[in-house]
Formats: structure tokens, sequence, C-alpha cells
């Protein structure tokens, strides 16, 4: 069928194959790519062409895929970011995360940021209360920010956030929730203590509604985070902390849909009955308390 | 910083960790999740995390990534589909097209369907000119379709579509191009032969004015297609064959910008000088000529 012309002119040249696929298509970048660009197609389509490989997908399988890729950039606005979500779900912004937060042992781990962190949050004196709304269980939260070695880090700037107890943050619900409602930013004194008052966080779904809740639904996964509160440490000349604390008996703790839960972040809540002890801190007993030390590591100098 | 309590309740649970990251994800889904869904989705992150752990992203890039294919997504319309695409200048879509069309030596590859294909051809008689805008370089394409074993199919239908000389197809240039111009179903004879008048096909570019373009011009391509005819040939008992035939002399065959090109699909076109033989086939010499037989594989019983 193939007349010999054809065949002599081109021979050497790189056709489709399904064998070396991933290869032919790598050699096609041009000489001018730029080389971390080129690094990381070559990577992709190497492990992309594995995996199907691997899925031997059927032509509907594939425009499913191609569907499901589309509908999840169709969801996207201003407000709705649904391929961090899909990112999400899948761990994928845990591990980029944890590749770009790799830190010596003792030092507070990181977790991913979120969608609902916002700039702006009002500074407070130490024992404030951030919760505006006054729903949900009194809670204190008191602690350190010290170095690896153990020592006091005065200064230190502690960003907190979190949802209110309808599981809601307060940029979901302008209007309805105060402005900054469970948001702040504490310092830590001389000693590197800092505390604050706030309330228990809930248990939320991440958004369900489009085609990545789908995807989950379909995997026999749900869309909860585990009860959590959101903070960032910083310190001049240490690394920044981006980082969550997490309820203990939250019952989507080994569930989150986020996998944004590590071990060492699982803190100890305690109810104090103690009517002196909550009187000392200005709450009604009962209420929650949490203990809870950040320890930072030195900045790498780049 | 761990309770005791926390980590004495919790310690066989699975949590996110970066060395095994893919398993936690995949340990994750449910056990009534669909048996297809659950390997497909298994072997995505496995190589999606496998992929991730050799690129190392920053943070930027990994929000690169977020962005490329959020406004991929964005940019299709009913008209227009960039993921389909992207899945092109990546030869994703040729692989899966590989893979779901392992022939027996000896019969017609398949190559992709592309974006242009639209039923309801005109029917027309063996010798009849699909081209009716006038345009191009004439050619005759002439052969003959047969089993493996050499022996004639007749009545198979063949059906051709392709650009016009300005490197369009009548899809692309509703009203400019006559509807229907360059597309036709042809019959087989008793003998198993066919035979149409046409012009000689252009390369032209995929769209290249979306975030797949951007992506091709980085990676130092060109969004070319090498010059073809689309078939597509069915005929009973036998399984559909979708092929293209390329020119020879396409500057562009070995850098197809879809990976489209097979080596046994580059065909012999001969241009034809003699006054007599052109009269005979109703043409004006010089035109050219192209001798192509089908080979049709069995069809598989499911």
């Amino acid at each position: 069928m193939q007349s010999t012309f054809a065949s002599a002119q081109t021979a050497a040249l790189p056709y489709f194959d399904e064998a070396r696929s991933a290869d032919v298509v790598n050699a096609r970048m041009g000489e001018q790519t730029d080389e971390r660009l080129r690094q990381v197609m070559s990577v992709l389509v190497k492990h992309l062409h594995a995996a199907i490989k691997e899925i031997e997908p059927t032509h509907e399988e594939w425009f499913a895929a191609i569907r499901f890729l589309t509908e999840t950039g169709q969801m996207c606005t201003d407000w709705r970011q649904e391929y961090i979500l899909l990112s999400d779900i899948l761990g994928v912004s845990m591990l980029v995360d944890a590749i770009n937060h790799r830190r010596p042992s003792g030092a507070t781990p990181n977790t991913i940021l979120g969608p609902f962190y916002v700039a702006g949050a009002p500074e407070y004196p130490s024992g404030a209360n951030i919760c505006l709304d006054g729903k949900g269980e009194p809670l204190v939260v008191a602690g350190r920010v010290a170095d690896i070695n153990g020592n006091a880090i005065p200064n230190a700037k502690l960003e907190v956030w979190q949802t209110n107890d309808d599981g809601f943050y307060d940029v979901q619900q302008k209007g309805i929730q105060p402005d900054s409602n469970l948001r702040g930013i504490f310092t830590s004194d001389a000693e590197g203590k800092y505390w604050f008052k706030s309330v228990k966080p809930r248990h939320y779904p991440i958004p369900s509604d489009g085609p990545v809740g789908k995807l989950l639904g379909a995997m026999g996964r749900h869309p909860n985070r585990a009860a959590h509160l959101h903070f960032i440490v910083t310190a001049p000349g240490f690394d920044p902390v981006i980082t969550h604390i997490f309820t203990p008996d939250c019952p989507y703790l080994p569930e989150d849909a986020v996998f944004g839960v590590k071990r060492e972040l699982i803190a100890d809540f305690r109810k104090v009955d103690d009517v002196t002890v909550a009187e000392r801190v200005g709450l009604r007993a009962p209420y929650w308390s949490v203990a809870w030390d950040f320890t930072l590591a030195t900045a790498k100098t780049v």
C-alpha cells in the first residue's frame, strides 16, 4: 500500500508509534523550548501515556474524560475554582504543599492554605474574642511560639481564621455573619506566648454541586472537611508556617475530603468545667480549651 | 505538640503522607465504587502523583497549571473543543485510537476522526468530482477494497472529506464554500474497485488562538497538520476503518501537529502529463493521480 518513494524518503522520521508514543511526542519539542517547560512537559507526557496504556480507555471513556475536564473548567468563576477542588480531592494540593514545605523534625508541619483565607484580618490584643456572632461553644486557644531549640519567639504574628458554628466562613455569608467574624491577628509576647478566645470549629463541606462533587460521589466519598482552625504564623528570620489544628472528636477526621489532616496537627481539646478558671478568662463554664505550641524552622537562605 | 489522646485514637488511620500519597488517596474510595471507575481513578492518581514527585512543582507552577486547565475548559464552545485539541497535540488521541484499533498485519491502519467529519455527505457514482469550488490542482483517487486475503469487497462504502485549496473544510467556511464541497460517499464495484475526482489536499493549521496554541508555541511547535484526505470505509462483516491518506511532498509530514501520520498511510501522488489519459478521466493534463487500496479486517465478534 505504501509507495517505495514515500518509504525511502521518510523511513527515519518520527511518526506515531503505539509502543514509543510518549517519546515521539516529546521528541517534537523545539530546541529553543525553555528547559523547565521541556522537563515538566516530558514528565507529564510520559506519565499520561503510561496511564492511558494501563487504562486502555474506550473511545467513549476518553470522551467522558474530555467532557469532565471541559465542565470542570466551565464551572470556574471569580468565586469558584473547580480545578483547585479537583487538585484538592485527588491529594495533589497536599502533595505540592508537602514537596514545598519539607521541614526539620520538630517544626510545625504545613498544610494547604485553602480558599477561604482573606488578607486584612483585624489585629487584636492577647485574649480578645474573634467570635463576633456569639454562636457556638466557647473556646480558648493558648500556647507558645518557639524555635526548634525551644527558644521563645516574641512578636510572632499569628493569623487565625475558621468557620462559625454553622460551618461557614464569614466570606461565604457576607451580610449574614459580621465582617471578619472568626478572623484575627495576634502577636506573641516576650515569652513567645499567645492566647485568644473563639468557638469550637465545625466541619463543613467543600462545594459539591459541580463535576468534582459528582466525581467524589461516584468514588463513594463525601465532601466534608474535618473541623479545624487555620493559622499562618510568621516571624522575621523564620520559615512562615501555614497550618491547621484539628479537633480530635470530628467524625470526618480520618476522611477529610482534601487530605488536609496530619497526625501531628490533631490537638487535644479539653472541656473546662471550673467556674473560677472560666471567670479568669472571661467566659462561663463549661468551655473548651486547647493548648497549642508552634515551632518555627529558621528561614532558608536562598 | 500532639496529644497522647489523639495519637492513640488515630494512629492507624490513613492521614496524608508524602511518601505514600497516591495510596492514601486511592484507599479512600468507597466499597460500592464502580469497578472500572476504581481502576481508572487508581491508575490516574498513581501516575499523577508520580509525575508531581518527579516534577516537584513550585506553588506558582502548580497554580499556572490550574490556570491553564481552567482556561482550556473555558475556551470550549459548541464549535470549539479545546480539550480535544490538547489531547491531540499530546498524542493522546492517537494513542487511544491505536489502543482501540489494533488490527492484523496488512489491514489498513486507523487514524483519528478529527473534528471536521459531518454525517450526511452526498452519495456519488464512481468517477464523480467532489470538488465543487473549482479551486486547486485536479486529483484522481482510484483503488480497490479487499479483505486480508486479497478478495474483493464489493459494495463497500467509502466516505471521503478533505480541505479545499485554501486549507479549509466546507464546515469552516459556510457561505464561502459550496455546501458539501469536497465530501462524498462512493461505493466499490463488483471487483471492489472505486474511483473519484477531487483536488490535491492542502495542509492546514489546527485552531491555535487558545491556551493549547500558546502551549504548542511555547514548546517550539507549529499548529499545522500534514495535507491529507480523510476516509471512512465500511462493509458488512468487516471492521470499519477511519483513516487518512497523506501526500508525500507536504513539508509538515514529519511534524503533523496531532501525530496523525503513519508511515503506511503516506501515498504516492504522481503527476500525469499525458493528454489522452487525462481526456479519458475527463480532466485536462497535468493532473495528480493516486492509487490507494484499502484492506479491511473481518469484524471482531463481540
